[in-house]
């Protein structure tokens, strides 16, 4: 069983443009949303690095953002190499094709694994997550569901975590899990679990990861880092969660991204059952065994992957941004998110120069992109 | 809080039209269904009694069916009083409105209840029903919500049973509870539960129950009775359920009355949730909580109660059938429901002679009536 996508193993970077992309997805104040705008505008990885301190000069930056050296880059990949670790692009072998269509996708995502594992990556995947302190009941469901799936040809797909996590991947060893990694590939969180990552590679299974070498994870890298869970993954399945646990974060983000959730009831006395009988009520599926979620997911997984429409290509404008121009699309943004064709609309500007104003205000640091479009500034 | 009913309490019977609706109701072959045409047909229980032997005999029965006397439903009448229960119509006091909506309604009902008791069933009434080996968990569950549910001006019905019902029960006598028997208000079921009747009666609760005294409740009496579980309710919770358990059958046939379908979820690990699991796959609304129930009610509850809409009167016949017109529409019949509307069509016979025929058939034994205007031959 394999995922068919529309232009799936197109994109191969030479390595002087993996070198590129790294050093402009590294840059400061560079998400995989403005890597993305940047290369729309400007065509190219090294157009864009060019071009980046001067833009995030006129967007208001105090002070030069950095931008990693040619060095800095080159080391960062033969370090990973190293380790195992490869950085790959959308479209390139080892990178989850579905993972592709997500509008914040990493440029480039590292991946952990034995050379000859990477076939795992073209499966469809089921995302199992769930409480880190759940019950016995709760790790047995998971540990059956896990290996279900995998009888069916699905790749467990989850966060490492103590609990349901631990449980979904030591059930999948035999049939391939992927484990994704919050910090970098040499920061394994919890620690403990670093036995369970070796015997997830040595198992033929991965890691994946979009943070450099040495990143230690800190709170907020770990609902970033659940958007890659869901988002290479056709569904997922939420085993046990308490309410306002991070479980529900991966489900609503799930749902945004179009894919599908899937609940484990149980008992309204349960505490640890509160957040998934909760997501039942707000529509997720209630399933209670893997066919199920396979029943679910057969109709999707018979369409190919749909990348995302790319953006018109938007060339820069003739002339840098008249600052005038630059003031009036500033006053129309605030704290509460808008969308960048009201922008257009409501400022009459030209859309080029409208979206060259947002890059510079990005690059500055002083603007966010949400998804559907919507920016706000910081 | 109170029901609201297009028609409420408009129907008061004589004595005498109370004894022939007895009679008629109590003879052989003449069900909630039978009895409805019967009426329509001819006007009045006093007509179709005058009738009913010969319809009986035309229609194939080998011998002449047996229909109590006055003085037997006299007696009937009067036994009820001295325990404490009339026999009420549709729209009388006593007689739950919701109930008179449901196309197989008793035309009379035995009502245990204190005199003054009687108002309850004017009130909103939801249905708790599940296994009879509950678990602690189930039974705590119910208790709660029968609790939160009486506290919130519901009258809980259920049907006096080990386990579910007898917990829900017991947590709403305070508030209100009706319970539902299926053999006579003489022949409890389970016997020790005669206690636990005593007390719903002490505590201005009441016993309905369809059957005459002395009517011991064999197996098939109990789907049969569960339809006026839910038929009185607006909506009907399981908790706890095995596959196959007598509480999804209640929950398809509220379904199929309209009503609304409520399941507590559970672990699907416990094969005592696997029924209510189960039913919210298919629909039914998963619930933790009274407010979950209350809420999805309130909109129902503005609404005034519907009766059904009467058939149009249809006068017999000027002459009795012909012997052919008979035999060709016993030939359009067979096993499988068919519509009425669909023979009347396929025999090109007059509406008139077709409901005579049906009517005759099913007083000798040999016509089933379905929901939805279906017959088929037994």
């Amino acid at each position: 069983m394999g995922e068919r996508s529309s232009d799936q193993g197109t994109t191969v970077l030479t390595e002087a443009q993996r070198v590129d992309w790294l050093r402009l997805i590294r840059a400061d104040n560079v998400g995989p949303r403005t890597f993305r705008s940047l290369i729309n505008h400007f065509g190219s990885a090294r157009a864009a690095l060019e071009r980046l301190p001067e833009l995030a000069r006129r967007g208001g930056a105090a002070r030069a953002g950095r931008i990693p050296s040619e060095d800095e880059a080159r080391r960062e990949i033969e370090g990973g190499r190293r380790l195992g670790v490869e950085l790959v692009a959308p479209g390139e072998p080892g990178y989850p094709p579905r993972l592709a269509t997500i509008d914040d996708a990493p440029p480039l995502l590292g991946v952990h694994a034995l050379p000859d594992a990477l076939a795992l990556m073209q499966r469809p995947m089921i995302a199992i997550v769930g409480s880190r302190n759940a019950s016995g009941a709760g790790l047995k469901f998971a540990g059956l569901l896990a290996g279900d799936l995998g009888a069916s040809g699905f790749v467990v797909i989850s966060g490492l975590a103590r609990g349901i996590d631990q449980a979904a991947h030591r059930a999948s060893l035999g049939s391939g899990t992927v484990a994704v990694l919050a910090g970098g590939h040499d920061k394994i969180y919890p620690a403990e679990h670093e036995d369970l990552l070796l015997d997830i590679i040595e198992a033929r299974g991965a890691a994946i990861s979009e943070m450099p070498l040495g990143h230690v994870p800190r709170g907020k890298d770990f609902p970033r880092r659940n958007r890659l869970i869901s988002g290479a993954a056709v569904g997922v399945v939420v085993i046990e969660a308490a309410y306002r646990s991070g479980s529900l974060i991966t489900a609503r983000r799930a749902a945004d991204q179009g894919r599908e959730v899937f609940a484990v009831p149980g008992s309204p006395l349960d505490p640890r059952a509160a957040g998934t009988n909760d997501l039942i009520k707000q529509g997720a599926t209630l399933i209670t065994c893997a066919a199920d979620i396979i029943q679910a997911v057969a109709p999707i997984l018979d369409r190919p992957i749909e990348l995302p429409g790319r953006e018109p290509d938007h060339p820069p404008p003739a002339s840098d941004p008249d600052p005038s121009d630059r003031s009036r699309i500033v006053n129309l943004l605030g704290p509460s998110p808008v969308g960048i064709d009201d922008l257009i609309r409501l400022s009459g500007i030209a859309p080029a120069v409208v979206r060259t104003v947002l890059l510079e205000l990005e690059l500055a640091g002083r603007l966010e992109r949400h998804g559907g479009g919507l920016v706000s500034l910081l």
